[in-house]
């Protein structure tokens, strides 16, 4: 009572009914009687008092809680990532507690995880921490997951991602199919994983049609419109120009699109051009974009799966997961109109 | 460590540190030599075991941890508001227990929150529960903040919102400044507070320009593409044609630019068209959505800032905070070709 909360005997003293009854009402659980739920629940208002602990229970659901980091603000990617492992988490019974947005990229956190009690175990979208500090954390035997890791992640540290490389080759198959062989590239930083793989899953599809991959028509910089539009730029000023371009992220596709239509190419007639994600974006342009299906609701179930495994303690034989992307054509991309 | 938990004591005693430096270690507070920390994690791992819980201390953060209910998808939208909120408690030092997406629609939650020991207060984004949950809540002393309501609540109940009403005048004073007189909207549902709220701003600028509001120049469905569609598409087909189009929602906007293609309308030349949020959608179309920007961000952090109040046992006076909208002009809204 001294910390302005009524404990159950309190309810029950003041009502008449008993202990077990008002922690079924308190918890929802269980049936009782509608008027006796609404004396409980007077009795509660007439103490003026917060609700009263259930006995026991309740530090249960903390005590296996997840935390989940995601050091970026929720928009149609992360935010889908992160929403479907809050619903998965929830229908297992297990508390989220989140740490995102961007200014989550100036901590440090790994570090302290495995001191606290409440938290069970961790899904984490890296960076910032560095792998040495995964790996510690690791070694300590405290149970992760890594979702979409940008870079090369340790052997024996889990791990859920997109099928990079199969979802760039099969577009650039289906952009050879339709006779480009001038291909412009706008990646992802050098240094990212998926840029890397999703370069290679696309020189294969080349190779496939005896293409030589040609270094001079990639662009490699951050997954944003403005990067898009400059490399696009770039790219459509070479002479012979490219007859399709193939941006690793919808954004910079977008800025794609303001490129070719500020020198009055006609996509897809004079120029093809095709993103990867499938964000809202992408069917919010005129032409809508062809594009590669990120699974991002698969990759938080997945994930979930993995660490409830982990928790459970059972061994995992898979610890890096690819799920597959798929190809999704709309109207951006096109035959070429006059083969090279 | 029966519980498969070393204590701090055990990690003290295997490397002779004392047990405050191996607290310091554990929770990366303090200046600890490089060997020191070292020495201590390699204790860790040695024992094999996860890291022990600190003395005392942790159950701290989560004793105050706020719950977050957002029961949609993390998009562009919520997402931002969701990140905001992450953010700000992050730097209130507080957790944030979080409830999120589509299937937290069908729980109902409000009633077992006072009961969780750990949860000191909430943040909820409704619905999904009906009034009288919030109310108890209320009743019950339990700290919480509303988020952008979607319907109107009782006036002792805190809540952040955007200003709906001067959002939309502005936009329509803009439009009837550009010579627009016939304007048609695409509101969202009419129960729907913001649709409320915006129609009426609507209409108060079309009073401002003398102009008599026109109930047949309105539709009303859920804020998605294919109903901006659709109800463009019926308003397209009235005679005579409105010069403008509001969309109280970006992405119907967007329907709304499909069914002007469609019909060989260009935009803004023969027709103008708005939207409302600024989500990034509607800088992708060609010609750019002009919008109202909403304060999404703000949104989350007023409401965590009027939570900490509340927990600290500040008393409120403002309960319902309307935070400004601003009007975005991009290209998609133009003087009237043709004035009626």
């Amino acid at each position: 009572m001294s910390r302005g909360r009524a404990t159950v005997r309190d309810v029950a003293d003041a009502t008449g009914v008993s202990i077990a009854t008002v922690s079924r009402v308190l918890n929802q659980a269980g049936a009782v009687a509608p008027e006796t739920r609404q004396l409980v629940e007077q009795a509660i208002e007439d103490l003026g008092l917060r609700a009263p602990a259930p006995r026991g229970g309740t530090a249960k659901p903390v005590e296996g809680a997840v935390y989940l980091r995601c050091p970026y603000v929720l928009t149609d990617y992360f935010g889908l990532i992160v929403s479907s492992i809050a619903e998965t988490l929830d229908r297992h019974g297990r508390q989220l507690v989140l740490n995102a947005g961007e200014a989550a990229q100036h901590e440090r956190v790994l570090g302290r995880l495995p001191a606290q009690r409440e938290v069970g175990g961790a899904i984490l979208i890296l960076p910032p921490e560095p792998s040495e500090d995964l790996v510690r954390l690791s070694t300590r035997r405290f149970p992760f997951v890594v979702v979409d890791p940008r870079t090369r992640l340790p052997r024996d540290i889990p791990s859920v991602s997109a099928a990079h490389h199969s979802g760039a080759r099969q577009l650039t198959s289906y952009l050879t199919s339709l006779g480009h062989r001038r291909i412009g590239v706008i990646a992802g930083p050098r240094e990212w994983l998926a840029a890397d793989a999703r370069l290679s899953g696309h020189s294969a599809a080349l190779a496939d049609a005896g293409i030589l991959p040609d270094p001079s028509l990639v662009r490699h910089d951050q997954p944003t419109t403005a990067h898009g539009y400059r490399a696009a730029g770039s790219l459509l000023d070479l002479d012979p120009r490219p007859t399709a371009l193939v941006a690793f992220n919808d954004k910079a596709a977008i800025g794609a699109l303001q490129a070719a239509a500020e020198r009055g190419l006609s996509v897809p007639g004079d120029l093809s051009i095709a993103g990867f994600d499938d964000l809202d974006l992408s069917r919010a342009t005129t032409p809508q974009l062809t594009t590669v299906r990120q699974p991002l609701q698969e990759m938080g179930r997945m994930a979930v799966s993995l660490l409830i495994r982990l928790l459970e303690r059972h061994e995992l034989e898979a610890l890096h997961i690819e799920l597959a992307t798929e190809l999704i054509v709309r109207g951006s991309t096109g035959r070429v109109s006059s083969p090279i």
